[in-house]
């Protein structure tokens, strides 16, 4: 796919995620629980968060894809992300990973191990310190908290790599996003400065990967449109807005309301050779 | 009453909140619980969340209603509103129930039906589907998540019957909300769409009428003002939003700013004959 | 200092904030988790929420101040609290606390107390309710919830000879602030009566003092400081918004914005005689 048919796929997958509205099922932390849900909702989708362990298998009855987030997790919610991705895998719904923290703690970094290891994960989103923290030792990462001290640039082999051992669709996202199965890969260079300066915007990129994996079956291209969508919201957002406060309420507005005749026009979404 | 008493009485049970400032203790889940606090401020009322089992039967003591939504519900929190639910009833409280996919998972579907077995709940509030999961077989049920797939029109009788044979006020909410006791039963026509692209607005519906029930004997009144004042909220924030994110913003504006001559003109809260 | 070497002082440890972007660690209430995360962004540090017990010393190791907030709180979180606040102890980071509801049941009143006896607190900031809960018998405090009844004035005293006996900082938010270290004291004139409107408003006037005081060594100055500031966005954000839900968004907006010409001109940061 060159550029132009990316937008155009953007396009009818949005179409089709208002047409179907698929549920996404989140478990996902304390912080961006109610933004995460908005933006799944300002996508044209359905949320429903929930982790109680006796209700985890009977969400994978009517749900079109499994949303799993490590922030503000306790060893019960790694339980909870455990049978809600194991009861998701055998019936085939997607899963997506985002491994908020992984390389700052070992509890964070044992979990996105852990629930790689035991769940079908097929797509991960992080930042470039928490992907690397999936493929390497802990005393090599630079990370602070949530937020990652390398570049996307240098972790692109490495994920590579990664993608094709575990046969995963990885999204490293930062200035540049940079998407891979470990075959092709695929860029995308919508987003803006701002999403830095609001909390769980990371978290709710990869809810729009979610939203976009559960109507359409090839996941790089699932992630790649969803992150150009998400991503170009946000430049949306930030022309309309004047500070972190209105960029997330004018990125809700933007999610709603961004027309075919921008994503066309704007989006950025490129094969790399 | 008809319809302008119905509005005469909006306006005057807001103005008793505003005095009274009632303490609403609210039960509820982590997707809302920001959301649900700023309706309770902006309408007037002041919002207290707890659950620790330690402070359950003390919060009773200086509290006016006692809010219980059981959305991101494990049977620790099951087990909070049966104690709070105890309390309350004991000092004779009102109790709003808000069973969030009720008929979803058999969790949800026991959990409500179990706090309706041992509190002495007043008002129930909840979509189509929620409110026949509280009559019906789970089998006949059509939710999706959190999404109600039932019209209001097809559980008017059965709530009516439900509200009669329980003794409680039952709302079900939709694009026209029915609000019966089993004996009388009233109609709200005021609401907008927007409200289904937004987190939490019908459990937000439910802390309004939380916050009208605390100062308002009449909880059948109580609940169809509280609805008629919330949906006439949502049709302002719509004139003046342009997506979800300004929406959500403007219907806290709208909540503290809503004049009495717009309440007067445009509230649709009308008796079933 | 007077009431100009304040402004200045302000100006700077912000400067240093935005250079530093020191990480803050919250252990803090549902309620304020995303809202709290916000106002550490828009300030220009970078938040990081985390309570399971598995990563509270490894938290210590990266961050630069811990903000601990008992709102919502179960024995468990006490139990975080404890652990991360010796981990912090021992580095020397600075610690803030933020008695939410202490006074009003007897869960909150001793968490609040056990942390003060357990864990070397730096600095406290509560309304006055709050604050006289942790120097009087609780017979004879006046709280509703979290809402105080007590006026400022009424317990400057007792907070200055309380400050003097722990060697700590505190600060009695409301109309007017009032901060003392039992030496000297502060009073900070800016605000605006529609914090009240906003929930979690209180807990983010604690999150701005843990970002000052992250940067700041005279943690008696950093409070102040953060509060001018903390206020002065809230008195911008009042002018250009309609309703506490403009006013939450312009609040975020104002805290990012704020110039320094503007902090010079209407900062009211002055010292008690």
């Amino acid at each position: 796919m060159n550029e132009h048919e990316f937008s155009k796929k953007t396009i009818e997958i949005l179409r089709e995620i208002r047409k179907q509205q698929p549920l996404i099922h989140h478990i996902t932390n304390f912080v961006v629980m109610n933004s995460t849900a908005n933006v799944t909702l300002a996508i044209g989708a359905s949320p429903i968060m929930a982790h109680a362990h006796e209700e985890m298998e009977a969400m994978s009855a009517f749900t079109s894809a499994l949303n799993l987030n490590i922030g503000t997790l306790t060893p019960y919610w790694v339980d909870s992300m455990l049978m809600a991705g194991k009861a998701a895998g055998e019936r085939g719904i997607p899963i997506i990973l985002d491994p908020v923290g992984s390389g700052a703690t070992p509890l964070r970094t044992e979990a996105a191990k852990k629930i790689l290891a035991e769940v079908p994960v097929t797509v991960i989103r992080g930042n470039a310190s928490e992907v690397m923290s999936l493929f390497t030792h802990k005393e090599e990462i630079k990370i602070r908290g949530v937020d990652s001290l390398e570049t996307v640039d240098a972790v692109r082999d490495g994920a590579h790599r990664l993608a094709k051992e575990l046969k995963k669709v990885i999204a490293v996202t930062g200035e540049v996003d940079f998407i891979t199965n470990g075959e092709k890969a695929i860029e995308v260079h919508n987003g803006h400065p701002m999403f830095g300066r609001v909390t769980g915007t990371g978290c709710a990129a990869t809810t729009a990967i979610s939203c976009f994996c559960a109507v359409e079956p090839d996941l790089l291209v699932a992630t790649a449109c969803a992150l150009g969508y998400y991503g170009l919201a946000g430049e949306e957002a930030a022309r309309v807005s004047n500070g972190p406060g209105g960029f997330q309420v004018a990125l809700y507005d933007a999610l709603y309301n961004l027309s075919e005749e921008t994503m066309m026009e704007r989006l950025r979404i490129k094969p790399v050779k």
